[in-house]
C-alpha cells in the first residue's frame, strides 16, 4: 500500500482502541445524562469550520471522539432511554456490523456477494421458523433499511399487481384508495404520497377503544370507495402502533377484504411488536397473518440487532419484483437470466445494499432462541411492574392498558401538567420519556425494551415520575 | 447485565479478534480468487437448516465466518476488482463505522443524535469545500443511502415544487414528464416509476457520440411535450454515466432549461465522478452546476467511505422538506417547532437514520484533502496506462476515449468474442471485468479505483487480458 493509506498493523493498533472505546461506552452510559444538555448549534460552533489539508494522525481523531463526539450523543443504548421505541444495538451485533464494515461487500445481485445473498434469505427462513410466520413467507424475505422502505414496497407492489403494471408504465391512476388506521405510523401516509397516491385517497379508519382499526368501519369505507367508482387496492393493519401499540385484528381486516374488496393487498406492519413472537405466548399478535400478503418487524428495535434491519416478506415474490425489477445491460448476468439466484436488488428500492444479514446471523446465534424468549419475557414483565407502581398512585392513570412493553399514561391534573411534567424529567437528564395523543389526550410514553433495562432501573423511572411530580405540584 | 448478554469484557476479547480477522483480510485478500467458484445454492446447502435453540459461543460464530461466509464473498476490496464502479472502503472508514455501530444512534430527529445532525451538516459543508461545489448548498446537505434514493428525493422535490404540493394531496397528475439521457443510471427510471410518473413520461434523450446528453434534443424533446399540453418538471443530468463515464454538459442543459422551461428542477448525478472534484485539474466535471437544483455523488464509491453513503445537496432545503415532511405528534419536538434544528428525517425517505457522518469526517480527517487528491489523481493516471497498453495492442480497440478512471474497451473480432473474452478471464479468478453495451457494441468496462490498485495490478490485468485473448483465439 501506497502512503496516506493506514496500514493493517496501524488498523489493528487503533482498531483496539476502538473495541476498548465501544466496551468503555456501555461500562459508563448509565453514568451519563440520557439526554446531552446542548442547544441546537452548540455542537457545529466546536468543529473547525474547514477540511483539514494534511491528514491528521488517528489519536486526534479518536480523542476528539471523548470531546467532540461523545457530548453531542443522545444515549439510545442506555437503560434510562425510554422514549419512542427502543433502537437496541448488542455486543454480538456490533461485531457482525464491523466484520461487514471490513468485508466491504455490496450485495446488489447475487453474483457481487453470492454469501451476502445467501445469509440473507437464510436467516429470514430462520426469522419465519423463531416468529412462527406463515410457511409460505419462506424464500421470501429481505432485509430492508427500516419499516418505512418496507411499507412503500409493499405499496408499490400493490399498486402494481392491482393495475397489472400499468401504473409503471402509464402513471398512477386517481382511482386507487389505500386503507390503514387513524393511529398507523405517519411512514403510511409518506408512502401513499411517494408513491403517488395522495393524502386524498389515503383513509385513516377510525380506531376503536382500544385504538385497533374499527374494521366494520373499513369495510363501510371499501364499500363508499367502491360505489364512487374507486379502486381500493392497499390495506395496512398495524401490529404494535407507535401511539400505544395497539395491535390491529388482522384475522377481521382480512375477512372484511375478502368479503368487500379481495384483490386489495394487506400489509402488516409490526414494526415493534413483531420481535415479542419468539415467545409462544405473544403469539397471537400475528392472528390472522396467514392472509395478508406482506409483514414485516424491526430487528433493529427489539431483536438487539443494531440499525438498520427492518425484515420483510411477503407472499408472492414475483409481485414485489414485478413492481420493482429494472435490467440495465450492465447489471446483466448469468445467474440472474437463469431464474437461479435471488438478486436483491428488485426486492428494494435502491440498487447497492450492505451485507445486514450478517449481523442478524451473529445475534440469532449469539442469543439462541432461548435467550430471546427470555428477554422479551422480561421486558414485558418490567412493563407490567411499572404498569404496577402507576396503578396504586392515584395522581397517574394509564390511558390504556399496558400492551406488551408499553405503558401509556398520564397526571390526573390534565394536559398541560402532564407535558410539564414530562419536559421536567427529561430534563433531569436521569430519564427520557417520549409523548403522544390518545383521544386527544396527552400522553406520556415509556417503552421498557432496552437492552440493559433491570427492575432497578424500571423502580428509578418510577420514583423520578412520581418526585418530580410532587415537586410541581408544590411549586404551583 | 444479565445471562444471554455478552459482557463489555466479552466484547473486549471477541472485538479484538474480529479487528485482526479484517486487518487478516486485507493481507490476504489479493492472493483469492476475486470471484468465488460457487453456484447459487451452494453457500445455502452448508448452512444449518434450524436456528440454534440455545446460544453459541463467539468462537464458533467467528470459526463459520471463515468456514461458511468468506467461502462467498465477491471481493470488492480487492485490487483485481475492476468490474461496475468500485465499493471502497478503507481502515478509518471501517474505524467510523464500527464506533457509529457502538454508538447506537437514531438520529431520525435533532433531538435524538445532536451531534449525528450536526457533524453531518458540518462534513457535506466540508465536502462544499473539498469538491468545489455551488455556495448555496452550504448547510443544505444529507447523507443518504444510495444515489438511487437521491434521485428518488430529488424528483419528488420536483414533483411538488412543480405542482405545488398538489401531487402529495391529491395524488400524481398524468401530465408531468421527466427527462434523462438514454445512457442514464436505471435508477432514474425506477424513480419516476415510484414517484408515479411512468416509463411513459419518462423521456430517455438520445445521446451525441460521446454518450453524452444531446442538449438539442432535449430542447426539442421539451418543446414537444409542452406543445402537446404536458408539464416538463425534471431533468437528471449525468456526471458520469455508468456505461461509460459520459458527462453531460450541465451548462448547457442548464440553458435549454432555462430557455425552455425555467420551471424544471435541474438534477445532477455524479454518484461515481464526483469524488474526482477534489483534484483542481477534473473539477471541469461540475460546469454549470451552479445551476442545478440538486446534486449527488457516493462517498461510498471513490471517496474510501464504505457503503452505504450518498452525500446529496438541495438549493433550497425548503423545497426538499416541503415535499418529505410529515409530522405526528410522537415526532413533535420543540427544537423542530422552534425551526432551529434540522430534522433530516424530513429529507429522505425513511424515518431512522444511521449516523454515517461518522466514517465520512474519520476518513476526511485520516487523507485531509491532499491524500484525497493525491490517491484520485493515482487513480486517473493508472487508467491512462491501461488505456495505452490496450490502444498498443492492434486486436483490441478503445470503444470510447478513457474518460477520468474508466476504460472501455473491446476486441476488433466483435461482439461475441469480446463476451466470452470477459467470461473467460471472469472465470480465472484473478479480475473482474463486467460489461455494457455503448452504441449496441458489447463492451467491457475497466474500472481503475480501487483503493489499493496500484500500476502493478493494472499491467497484470492487462497481461492477463492480452494472454486470455490470445488463448481464446489459437482454439478457434
Amino acid at each position: 500500500m501506497t502512503d496516506h493509506h493506514m496500514t493493517p498493523d496501524e488498523f489493528r493498533e487503533h482498531g483496539k482502541r476502538v473495541v476498548d472505546w465501544i466496551a468503555d461506552y456501555y461500562e459508563w452510559v448509565e453514568s451519563q445524562r440520557v439526554l446531552p444538555d446542548v442547544k441546537p448549534g452548540d455542537l457545529r460552533a466546536m468543529l473547525p469550520p474547514e477540511p483539514p489539508e494534511k491528514g491528521e494522525p488517528f489519536e486526534h481523531i479518536l480523542g476528539d471522539v471523548d470531546t467532540l463526539i461523545a457530548p453531542g450523543l443522545t444515549h439510545w443504548q442506555s437503560p434510562k432511554f425510554m422514549a419512542y421505541f427502543p433502537s437496541n444495538t448488542s455486543f454480538p451485533s456490533i461485531l457482525g456490523e464491523m466484520l461487514a464494515a471490513g468485508m466491504g461487500q455490496q450485495g446488489m445481485v447475487w453474483k457481487t456477494s453470492p454469501i451476502a445473498t445467501e445469509l440473507e434469505t437464510h436467516v429470514m427462513d430462520w426469522l419465519v421458523t423463531l416468529l412462527g410466520l406463515p410457511e409460505h413467507f419462506r424464500g421470501n424475505g429481505v432485509i430492508q433499511d427500516t419499516a418505512s422502505s418496507a411499507t412503500l414496497c409493499a405499496m408499490l407492489a400493490a399498486r402494481e399487481r392491482r393495475t397489472g403494471g400499468k401504473a409503471n408504465r402509464e402513471g398512477v391512476p386517481s382511482t386507487l384508495v389505500a386503507y390503514t388506521s387513524d393511529q398507523a405510523h405517519s411512514s403510511i401516509q409518506k408512502a401513499a404520497r411517494i408513491a403517488g397516491i395522495g393524502d386524498e385517497r389515503m383513509r385513516m379508519i377510525p380506531t376503536d377503544d382500544q385504538f385497533r382499526m374499527d374494521a366494520g368501519a373499513l369495510a363501510s369505507a371499501i364499500r363508499a370507495d367502491k360505489a364512487a367508482g374507486l379502486t381500493p387496492f392497499f390495506v395496512c393493519a398495524a401490529v404494535g402502533t407507535t401511539s400505544s401499540m395497539a395491535v390491529d385484528d388482522v384475522a377481521r381486516i382480512a375477512e372484511v377484504v375478502r368479503r368487500e374488496a379481495p384483490a386489495v393487498w394487506i400489509h402488516v406492519d409490526a414494526a415493534m411488536a413483531g420481535t415479542a413472537a419468539v415467545c409462544p405466548e405473544f403469539r397471537w399478535i400475528h392472528e390472522g397473518l396467514e392472509q395478508a400478503d406482506s409483514y414485516c418487524f424491526n430487528p433493529h428495535k427489539w431483536m438487539f440487532t443494531n440499525f438498520d434491519c427492518n425484515a420483510f416478506w411477503v407472499k408472492d415474490r414475483k409481485e414485489l419484483i414485478d413492481a420493482l425489477s429494472i435490467l440495465p445491460e450492465y447489471l446483466r448476468t448469468a445467474e440472474h437470466l437463469s431464474g437461479d439466484a435471488i438478486d436483491y436488488r428488485d426486492w428494494q428500492i435502491p440498487l447497492g445494499r450492505r451485507f445486514r444479514a450478517l449481523k442478524l446471523w451473529f445475534v440469532l446465534r449469539h442469543y439462541g432462541a432461548e435467550g430471546l424468549r427470555h428477554h422479551i419475557a422480561d421486558h414485558v414483565r418490567l412493563a407490567e411492574t411499572f404498569a404496577a407502581h402507576l396503578s396504586k398512585d392515584e395522581d397517574f392513570e394509564l390511558v390504556v392498558p399496558r400492551s406488551l412493553n408499553l405503558v401509556c399514561f398520564a397526571h390526573k391534573r390534565g394536559d398541560a401538567f402532564t407535558e410539564r411534567l414530562m419536559e421536567a424529567i427529561n430534563a433531569t437528564g436521569q430519564l427520557y420519556l417520549s409523548h403522544t395523543r390518545l383521544g386527544d389526550r396527552y400522553t406520556i410514553r415509556a417503552s421498557i425494551g432496552g437492552r440493559d433495562m433491570q427492575q432497578r432501573h424500571v423502580d428509578a423511572a418510577w420514583n423520578l415520575i412520581a418526585q418530580t411530580a410532587h415537586v410541581l405540584e408544590a411549586s404551583m
